[in-house]
């Protein structure tokens, strides 16, 4: 990044949401008196019998799990939506509701309630990889399903109310907002340039070589250039795929690669087992004309100087824009020092 | 709201950043294992020796503060934004930032430490609306500043490392996201309607008298029909302003009953001193054409069910959409039953 921007306040673009974040370089100094997080100790059984997620135990809904080997999927007992068989409107202008149809599903990583991605084989973590492909593509043959998406929240801090490694799936009827923005800026990209907007944006990175923390044969791992989160990163396909149902079956240990990469190198950042919300986007499911998605993962972590102290998105992040103080090139650097490829 | 909409998911049109929110009404009876918030006692002493907002006291940078009597207002230590003197951008379409140049200000509500704004009277609460309107008004005086954003972070769980009752101004050169996404739409309506959008929003929630939680002459409390926090409210103005600046003399005085009205809520809702980040969104200073602008001011309180458990804005929400429970009808009616008039 030009030298001009280490030091001054600066926004960048953000060219996938078409919104800005506040850049405050020089602020990197302040005290921090506020609230420190209390991060659990990571030392769990590899079998909690309270555990709703561990092979064999029993769910809120009176339900037992099977005695599962690897992943493990469910519908959500609690779920925020639930096929709808009727659907409503309500739309005076100024007064606009319609209903939502949906299936949230939970999707456990492992029968081992002690581990994270981070602790899991590059194989274990293929078949999560494989078990997100044929969901994505189930539930996308739904007629009323238009949009799937699969996140994880990790850590207690991320509203994550079991550590047993899990993730959801929640698909919808219409398309989310996050969604829909990134839906038309890469659409209206390729169709002025016939080209993915990320795939350009990656060249540019590789080239630049200043916020790339990791790249094998088909993926790179990157701090986007307009990141909000202190460690935000991306895991980027390099050739073009809508979704990740178009990943090469010889493709998919590379991208659980890429996840193992970046989650170990993340609990060695403040030593512990490091909180994030991660999500995929990608193509929707029920539109004819998806050629301008490229999908990627994103990992939103909220820690900012250590296991206690995070960034809080308050006042006028909420009001605002979102706001950061340690750039995207720092983080990158950071970063880039503790990864490990042999393993 | 329609029955319908009372049981089933459905999605509500924020009219303001033309973005939605999923509503899930049934799944108010999920159980909750995870994070609990620690809500610190607020038996706090008026005057706190190592406080550097108390009067008297020194700040980090060496100053002093006066022994000031009602509001205080001093420039940011450490201000996330500062007056360049240099302007640079860069932009090759897929990589584009730019300098940012702003004041950052603080403002002490009250020389008390033990207070916020649910103890102090309707009087002193005047004091802090003066002085906002003041700075806001010397603010976008400035040649470089095009936008004056006022807001409070309250409570350790909002970011906010001292609770000495104080807000924060950050003013700015350009439009900030939320800022533009709300001058955008209300300036479609206008140009089309020729009437203030929230005008004739107000005119609705009144009538419909589902979701207003207090009047009096000048001004509405309201659960926003779009809210995404549990208890998310707004308050509007009844007559047409484009800035708070705008405030007739004699009702600034009404403006102050109203945040008086909703912080006394707040407090008893759950017994604890209310966490919340507010913020008013009014009229940049700059622009010639502001008519279609209607200041109004949101609280964003980040509490679900009681003082130790929050509403995690996640996965789900960080990918796709804010996603809430309870709806914004019975939030509404919550809060109703907690107003005191006289006092
Ligand atoms: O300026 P403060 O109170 O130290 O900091 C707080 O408010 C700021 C503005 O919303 C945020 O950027 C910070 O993350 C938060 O901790
Ligand atoms: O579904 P969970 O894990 O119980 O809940 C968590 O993730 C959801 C999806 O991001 C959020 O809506 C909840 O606020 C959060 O606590």
């Amino acid at each position: 990044m030009e030298d001009y921007f280490k030091n001054l306040a600066h926004r960048r673009f953000n060219i996938l949401t078409e919104e800005w974040v506040l850049v405050s370089p020089h602020r990197t100094k302040r005290p921090w008196q506020g609230q420190e997080e209390e991060i659990p100790k990571v030392d769990r059984p590899s079998y909690d019998k309270s555990c709703y997620l561990c092979p064999g135990n029993k769910r809120a809904n009176g339900e037992q799990n099977p005695n599962y080997e690897d992943v493990f999927i469910f519908e959500n007992d609690f779920a925020a939506l639930t096929q709808n068989n009727e659907a409503y409107e309500t739309n005076n202008g100024l007064i606009k509701a319609e209903t939502e149809s949906g299936i949230c599903k939970v999707i456990c990583f492992s029968p081992d309630h002690s581990k994270s991605l981070a602790q899991m084989s590059i194989d274990e973590i293929k078949k999560v990889v494989l078990a997100w492909q044929s969901e994505y593509f189930k539930l996308g043959r739904e007629e009323a399903i238009n949009y799937v998406q699969i996140f994880e929240n990790k850590g207690e801090v991320m509203g994550c109310s079991n550590p047993h490694p899990h993730g959801q799936i929640w698909s919808q009827s219409s398309l989310p907002n996050e969604v829909d923005k990134k839906d038309k800026s890469q659409r209206r990209y390729h169709s002025k340039n016939n080209r993915s907007m990320l795939a350009d944006y990656l060249k540019q990175e590789l080239e630049i070589n200043e916020r790339i923390i990791f790249e094998n044969k088909s993926y790179a791992v990157l701090v986007p250039f307009w990141a909000i989160w202190p460690f935000e990163v991306m895991i980027l396909p390099k050739s073009h795929q809508n979704s990740i149902y178009q990943i090469p079956p010889s493709e998919t240990i590379l991208f659980a690669e890429a996840i193992s990469v970046i989650t170990r190198a993340y609990d060695k950042l403040f030593n512990c087992s490091f909180p994030y919300s991660s999500g995929i986007h990608q193509a929707p499911t029920n539109s004819a004309n998806n050629k301008h998605w490229h999908w990627h993962m994103n990992f939103y972590p909220p820690l900012l100087r250590s296991a206690t102290v995070k960034k809080f998105m308050v006042g006028y992040e909420m009001f605002a824009s979102p706001q950061r103080d340690i750039t995207a090139e720092s983080a990158a650097k950071t970063l880039q020092s503790l990864i490990q490829i042999n393993f």
